[in-house]
């Protein structure tokens, strides 16, 4: 129907008639004459009517915001000083010799300029909210990266495989979405949470070489960076061990972020244990943009008489640890009371400080409610070891280690946004040396960190003895700018180390046998050495289309209650379909009472 | 780990070192050397252990069927008469002087080159089973055909968008797998039969142009050629007629086959209505490779006395026809009755014949049962209009349309095959102007061929009165060697159009705002000409790779009882997580019994 796009309309196509198909963006008449911007996924163009020509002029008077226009004309320069250098047809405008109004709009619900439209109402009319100019753009973008890297990798010999969406409950160990089954009454599949043991027998498979970027499901309560269904660039490969993986990895990355961005990532990418993380950053995902750091301080505090600080010094789990803030003396009380609140959502009981207003003046330089409990031998450990200068501001985290960390960690990604200390750029980093395992304090048993399928860094089952909480696993995660885009690990190929992590996981025979029996198996028959890992997709994309949420990059996403507002999903289904099923709902609390 | 895959060391390799990973395909021993077939994805090559090195041969003596190796080598030229032309590795062998076990194999549960393994077996071991050379070349072209598919249609502009899955029940009709909302109780998502709507609804975005290479389910009772979830490739356009999109996908399809087949398409494709397919196929998907044709008699049969011809001749939904089989004449008696059963299967009462021994004797040129029955002008115009030679048989079908089309387009391809008439090669067709309606029997309703957002073949609602029996769609499919491999249609963008079409339908406008409410808002703010098509990818490849079964071009495919013999999926899950969603399984009649 068309001849071009509107947005790429431009001086090449000077004198020509073209043939555009597009939305009335705006429409203006000045001067006797009719200017429509018409919008098309490539942009804008504008067209204009004179009433020299009376039918199309008519026409043209008739049409208003998202009318469908189909428009022949011919294109010619702007006068001189109405040019518009932001738009790739800010030149050229189109004088409109033939006019079809393909379809009309009643006034949509929202202009496509209004910033403040609620969520509710974005998603409710996604069809009008993605018409905007910023989502088609993240639409497109995240098209193109999917494209480059399904190129990247089948070039180097990946194969597309898909795996089932109907099948068992998956060990990443979120809850599942079931879904009943009508030929086998009482039965159910689970939606899978990842392809990981389907990957993984592709490898038993032979197939060497596999890709998919593949819908996944967690029925999790949801947070700003959650979906109930999510996608996954998803790799595997055999014969190929960690610094293999790794390196194809960042070739890769650096071939998308070339292509889509035009931005050079340097390889290697930096390296960093998950021990060197949490003791510098708190974290196991820094964002190495921001140039803040924690300072040990457990050793310092242990003997001083100061129980909040010396507590947990001692305590075999615990830690005490500085944030400096350079030039943060500045703070107000308001604001340091705001951060003792935020970090009191990690479970830190409070959030102490010193002020240092003159480094060289000793305690006489220094502010600080806590003061009065340091040793002055302690005081000077504090100002040396975090290098402190005058007009600082140094924060103490003491608890057990874990909330230190994530208080701490969190605190000091705050104040590097808050502070505009975060550096432009792109920081990829490779976390590795993951523990195999943490402890699960709720149940007091140890969990694998990863997956029960991640090898542990030693060659002998034998070698597993001892403490679980000091095994290394060969995992390694992907962060880029404080976000974890990729884990991933060299997966367990042998029998005997698999049967030893189930039981260390206190995954008994029987237990082992029913969940993955079938992956046990799998392994007696020739299993090759293996490993991968997993993209978030969509976090991937937020990052790179610089969006805020990972719900502007999908066209149709869940709200926070897992429903959908368009299409009113989830719904209510028919007593008969529920019959056939073989199941039946629950009385709720509600019918109770009304009964 | 390795410098080559297996499959591909040939002579440009000789003299050189190569390391190789692999299963150990076959082990021979032979005048006192070992010798090895190892086996990646992309095939064998012969490796050599000689006793000259002992520790290497020492282990090569250890190794038995489908163990893993990593071998070192270096690659010779195989003694004169021992070269393997059918393999591209059969000029050379490597002649081993590194040797690591990477994982040893139980005896697997069947071998590769077994043909009668039960698919029971070979799904529950399916990572043996796709091992098999011929598995492995079916996922690898299916990998390969969707990478030429993405790139064309992106190539094209086409944005690849991803729909939910987590969803609301679609209009196809079918029946909807669901899935409960633990945080909306008594609430369900269905899991799409199609992006339908979806797709329409990224149209209505003015996103242009979509595709998406998608799952989709349908909890259907299995057959052949149905699994419970399979993948669609989905593609829809804005501001382009059928003719735009049938003439795309033609350069698709083309493109496709000349780069993964080597096949030249010609392209454009044939293109048939449905009522000529129908009268001279008796079906919607001709396979145009078999050259038999029906011959309509319904004109001449209704005069005839003989009722059994006579009384579907002059019912209005009747139909009789012939179906000619040339040099038929020598079927035997047994053959005709079963094929004589065979169009039982389709509603047929029987099966009436003529032989054609010589047709020039007159009625004793011919041998048949029905003879008697038939006046002599009408013997005549048999022959005549079947164009009868001597030595054919001539079938005759006499009964509803429906049933007629039915019982002898099935028998006509069953005669292509049996009696070996099929020609080779590809024969594309586009099946057009299919109704817009049929008439369901069962509940005497109009019910949509398509779907209820086709547009039909007129351009004002008002247009639509009359039969809504005799309306024409603006669909189209495309039929392949007798499978339907796509369709599509232009879709309705107008909505006094979809309102008069679902009221034709008997879709109130309640039930039409409860199930599509969001639709028919949607086509109130601009919604653009649109139309698009779906491909059955499975279907697609299964006849590309030669496949019987759209289960063989799967990688973990379900059983007729839609069950995954490998994980046991679908499995009994806990009351706790029934609860957490808000359901109960119904009491079975064996639990009653038991009760």
């Amino acid at each position: 129907m068309r001849s071009h796009y509107c947005g790429i309309v431009d001086e090449s196509l000077l004198d020509q008639e073209v043939t555009l198909c597009g939305w009335v963006n705006r429409r203006r008449d000045h001067g006797g004459v009719i200017f429509v911007d018409l919008r098309d996924r490539e942009g804008l163009v504008q067209v204009v009517f004179d009433p020299d020509r009376a039918d199309v002029f008519a026409t043209a008077e008739r049409i208003r915001s998202e009318y469908v226009l189909k428009v022949t004309g011919r294109v010619r320069r702007r006068p001189e000083g109405t040019v518009n250098t932001d738009l790739r047809t800010g030149a050229i405008e189109v004088l409109g010799t033939g006019l079809t109004v393909l379809n009309t709009s009643e006034t949509p619900p929202f202009q496509l300029d209004e910033d403040d439209v609620g969520e509710e109402t974005r998603l409710r009319y996604r069809y009008v909210d993605l018409r905007r100019p910023t989502m088609q753009r993240r639409l497109q973008m995240r098209a193109q990266i999917t494209g480059v890297l399904r190129r990247f990798l089948e070039g180097h010999d990946f194969l597309d495989i898909e795996t089932p969406m109907l099948t068992k409950a998956t060990p990443e160990g979120a809850r599942d979405y079931l879904v009943p089954s009508r030929t086998h009454p009482g039965s159910f599949f689970a939606l899978p949470q990842s392809p990981q043991l389907f990957k993984q027998l592709l490898m038993m498979s032979g197939l060497d070489r596999y890709y998919q970027i593949v819908r996944c499901f967690r029925d999790e309560d949801l947070r700003a960076d959650r979906q109930p269904e999510f996608t996954q660039l998803d790799i595997e490969t055999s014969f190929m061990d960690e610094e293999g993986i790794m390196t194809l990895m960042e070739e890769m990355m650096r071939e998308l972020f070339a292509q889509v961005l035009e931005v050079p990532l340097h390889t290697p990418f930096q390296r960093m244990t998950y021990a060197e993380a949490m003791r510098r950053f708190g974290s196991d995902k820094p964002d190495l943009r921001i140039p803040l750091e924690l300072t040990e301080l457990t050793d310092v505090m242990a003997p001083v008489e100061f129980k909040v600080f010396s507590g947990p010094a001692k305590d075999p789990h615990g830690r005490v640890a500085a944030l400096r803030l350079p030039k943060g003396g500045d703070l107000t009380r308001k604001e340091i009371d705001d951060y003792t609140q935020f970090v009191g959502r990690y479970g830190a009981k409070g959030l102490a400080y010193i002020k240092v207003n003159d480094v060289n003046a000793g305690r006489e330089g220094l502010q600080s409610p806590i003061l009065k409990f340091l040793p002055d031998e302690v005081v000077v450990e504090i100002l040396n070891r975090t290098e402190a200068e005058d007009g600082d501001l140094i924060f103490f985290g003491a608890d057990k280690a874990r909330v230190v960390n994530e208080a701490l960690g969190a605190l000091r990604v705050k104040l590097g946004h808050d502070r505009h200390l975060v550096a432009r750029g792109w920081r990829p980093l490779w976390v590795v040396d993951f523990p195999m395992f943490e402890m699960d304090d709720k149940d007091n048993r140890w969990v694998a960190l990863h997956h029960p399928f991640t090898a542990p860094r030693v060659d002998n089952p034998d070698e597993l003895a001892g403490d679980p909480g000091h095994l290394v696993s060969r995992a390694y995660d992907l962060v880029l700018n404080g976000t974890e885009v990729g884990g991933g690990s060299v997966r367990i190929h042998n029998m005997a180390m698999q049967q030893k992590v189930f039981e260390l996981l206190g995954i008994g025979e029987t237990e082992a046998r029913e969940k993955f029996g079938f992956l046990l198996d799998a392994l007696k028959y020739g299993c090759p050495p293996h490993g991968g890992i997993a993209f978030g997709l969509d976090r991937l994309v937020m990052l790179m289309t610089g969006a805020q949420s990972i719900r502007d990059v999908m066209a149709f996403p869940k709200t926070q209650t897992a429903a959908c507002p368009l299409t009113q999903a989830p719904a209510e289904v028919s007593e008969a379909q529920l019959r056939e099923l073989n199941i039946r709902l629950r009385q709720t609390a509600a019918d109770k009472k009304e009964g």
